[in-house]
């Protein structure tokens, strides 16, 4: 990541003096965060608007939840790819006009690859995933995939099978390890989550004391920037003194990050499939090799004559089964194209 | 308010003996926080737990939101009306059924005034209050109403045009002082705390920088408390020193509780008249003199022969205008029986 080294070296040679640093710099945290305390040891670096803006969210896991083991984080952490849903999914709008829309508002830059990537989100997420599970990954090392290739026909399944389709940043304790993961997600669209429109952002975190707490606010924007700039340096000022990236290192320090083949969750997927008899036959044969059923489904008319528009929800799978299965799929003469998928959290 | 005075002397006795003290005991704060703030001086006093059970919203008023002049908070802080309004908005159920229901799952006790009159969100309020203004009042200072007199037509009113109805404690920065009230509000039912359903639990606090911000999770349960109770001996153990009621209030200094006829909002007034014509210019010439405008209007037949009863909302007015309205309205030949009235929130 371009940018990041001259704010690294910087902030170090601060810290090495012995000064305070409170820093909005997402990126820099995402790759140097755990060299970055290394060197602060008792000198405060506070960052609450790095993630969520104005939102105190790094409060929120530092100190208020401080007696929970993390079960999992949701976060929509980025402003302008939640408006783009938002209008996707209550209006029906195609991705390329409500793009142009979001950049003529000037939510979205030129060139929106890092937030519409999920770049932004995984920043951000990483950052939390540090807190509540002291897991110390790059954005290198982890799954990350944008919006770019959600389609009016995937708004209309989720909208008819009760979901909404949100950017999510996702950390989540598994039996084995820790998930952390960006993707568009379908999520039932009667969690609290699922309930946050346009360009607000939100976090929700379970606790295994607590429950579920959700945190809701503006994401970006000058002022919401320094609300939690602020902050930061009053906290700073009172002596509020929990270590930088708080204690979960220690305390949770068998997590490790599991590999994306073993994200186990349910899945969305869209393909494209001659209309005649004997292809669903194949399709689920293929399905059932990999142990993976099939939960609801629609099939829709193609503009191409004898062609249909297949769209399923599974039960759940792990991701390499899931893959492997698409990867076998797209194989079969029946099946045309690109296969997409949607992950889904339930 | 019995049972407040033992631990009032408890927590006194151990604060005098420099002992740092954690409590969950929100009535034994409504009424003697300033006191208490005063005796402990630098010993820390501790109360998360006392409002929203294990949403961290001491914290983010303390120090998260330590940058803001609040402009305004809305809490569902009792899990037992929300639980009941849902009940009542969702399945069209009538209050004294919902009831039985919330006493048989063990959410209402047996005598449920203290949920349901307000009480119990109105002690949270004057936590939050102080926090935020440094506003010293007493449960007897603030308007307090319940929601044992809303029906099913207040209900498919709200619906109809556009609100829920939540029990809010409200605490709100007017030009001459602080609003603090507890009532059924009807808000719109596209903003965030409209959203919050069951008996969880959300404060949605408006920060001059940050905009608006939203805290969700349990507001009630043993172990939602206790994490919000470990939180703050974690604290403690941590040197987190922020005073016990923050700064406010020599920061915001010059605030005072504005009396409740001077409160300003929109209302709604449902009412049993005369099925005849000049009725609703008799009414509409009564709100005239009181320079108050009706916004929008339903009637309905009324089970009785000749009676219909009239729904309708007012443009913004002061609470004494409304009020006098409502008593010069009851003494008119075609109004029967009481008028009951919901606040607005917009």
């Amino acid at each position: 990541m371009g940018g990041v080294e001259e704010p690294y070296r910087l902030v170090k040679e601060a810290l090495k003096r012995g000064k305070a640093v409170v820093t909005a710099n997402k990126a820099l945290l995402a790759y140097h965060r755990y060299e970055l305390q290394e060197i602060a040891k008792d000198t405060p670096l506070m960052y609450e608007a790095s993630t969520a803006g104005g939102i105190p969210i790094i409060g929120a896991l530092k100190n208020g939840l401080s007696a929970n083991h993390i079960l999992s984080i949701q976060g929509i952490m980025n402003g302008t790819t939640n408006y783009m849903l938002t209008k996707m999914i209550k209006e029906g709008a195609e991705y390329a006009s409500v793009l142009k829309e979001a950049q003529d508002l000037g939510y979205a830059e030129a060139d929106p690859t890092f937030d519409v990537g999920g770049f932004d989100t995984a920043h951000k997420l990483l950052i939390l995933a540090s807190l509540a599970y002291g897991i110390d990954a790059k954005p290198e090392d982890i799954l990350i995939e944008g919006i770019e290739s959600i389609s009016t026909v995937d708004v209309s399944f989720a909208k008819e099978f009760g979901y909404e389709i949100k950017l999510l940043g996702i950390a989540k304790k598994a039996q084995s390890g820790v998930e952390l993961r960006v993707h568009p997600t379908m999520i039932a669209k009667d969690s609290m989550i699922a309930k946050v429109d346009g360009v607000m952002n939100a976090v929700s975190v379970v606790g295994d004391a607590v429950g579920e707490t959700m945190y809701y606010g503006a994401g970006a924007g000058g002022d919401a920037t320094a609300s939690a700039v602020i902050a930061d340096i009053v906290d700073i000022v009172r002596g509020n003194t929990t270590p930088m990236l708080g204690y979960k290192r220690g305390l949770e320090g068998r997590l490790e990050l599991l590999s994306e083949d073993k994200i186990v969750t349910n899945y969305y997927l869209r393909m494209e499939v001659d209309d005649r008899s004997g292809v669903l036959a194949q399709i689920t044969k293929v399905l059932g090799e990999f142990d993976i059923s099939i939960e609801s489904m629609l099939q829709k008319a193609h503009r191409e004559k004898n062609r249909v528009k297949l769209l399923f929800t599974t039960h759940k799978c792990t991701e390499a089964k899931i893959q492997s299965a698409m990867a076998k799929l797209k194989e079969l003469d029946c099946v045309y194209r690109d296969i997409f998928m949607i992950r889904i959290e339930k």
